[in-house]
């Protein structure tokens, strides 16, 4: 439509939603405009706020609106242990078990070289220099490592496995094994035969 | 977290967005803001503008920037056809085919009883306005009732008929047949039916 570039520009910025294509953005441009015009204002509103307020908190690197996260000020956390996740998803699913008072560090990413995603790009730098911190008032003793148990993550936490060993430090992995509630006969084959290696 | 407020708006109003649960808003707002902060503001600023400028043609009620759409401008265009399309996707649809030379009128909505959306909500009194008004240059001598072959378009089809009708207008509907390039044993019965009812 020649006499409709907000209309065309609409459509076009929605696509830059990962998994947004040009039907779906159509369909949510016409519902916008059509029923719910305020809510397009308040997304306007909430993407710049989000964009000018939302920063990397200094010391694990998740998303924050100050200096440091809410979580590494909490002085009832345990200083000494340090969780390596991906994602602040994968950090709030962690504090959702209730089971870890340590700190994290999020890294924002994983290795992928066949994206051309390499250490740098996910501030593996950040980590080391987190960790080896003279300043520091409890040195990190225990890095546990969260990433996810994909082709990718594995990788990821084999590099920083491999680097954090060589500065003495003690590098643990989340538990590989049986689901919580599942059956064996419906686990996979892989699953189980770590489960064996891994028992206790 | 009790410190990032707006990240937590941001996925909130992401929310509003058709077909988008919290998981899809989540991994949307981190895309934005770890991968793509520019694309967040064109975003932002294509909503805003979207908002202010887009509304609906006077005469066919399409979403435009104008007091009257470029299509109803069109002095090329036959003045005296009228098709009624649900949305705007369905209007272009339509001129795609390259088949069709009259006017438009776009519900931007189907009667829906089930949801509570009535003759009213989807300006039908529009519609019967657009085609009685006594100053139009050309008046409307045929309405061509395009609306989807679902059980609402097809009911929406029938209000709108009726109406029509008893203001003494040539109603038709697009034909329903076998669709071009399918095999008729993959065709569904219903589909079957009616192009044999409708052959010619």
């Amino acid at each position: 439509m020649a006499d409709n570039h907000s209309l065309e520009n609409l459509v076009q910025a929605l696509r830059r939603l990962p998994g947004v294509g040009v039907k779906s953005a159509q369909r949510m441009a016409f519902h916008l405009l059509q029923h719910d015009r305020e809510g397009a204002q308040l997304l306007a509103g909430a993407l710049q706020a989000a964009v000018s307020e939302v920063r990397h908190c200094a010391l694990c690197h998740t998303f924050t609106e100050d200096e440091v996260c809410a979580t590494c000020r909490d002085p009832r956390r345990d200083r000494s242990q340090l969780c390596v996740v991906e994602t602040p998803a994968d950090q709030a699913a962690m504090e959702r078990t209730g089971a870890y008072k340590g700190l994290y560090f999020v890294l924002m990413g994983k290795l992928s070289p066949l994206d051309g995603v390499g250490p740098r790009d996910i501030g593996l730098d950040k980590l080391f220099d987190r960790v080896d911190d003279p300043a520091a008032e409890v040195p990190v003793r225990e890095v546990i490592l969260a990433t996810n148990f994909t082709a990718e993550g594995e990788t990821t936490a084999h590099v920083i496995a491999q680097a954090l060993k060589d500065r003495g430090l003690q590098v643990t992995r989340l538990a590989r094994g049986v689901p919580v509630g599942s059956e064996l006969e419906y686990v996979d084959l892989g699953t189980i035969a770590h489960a064996l290696v891994d028992r206790r």
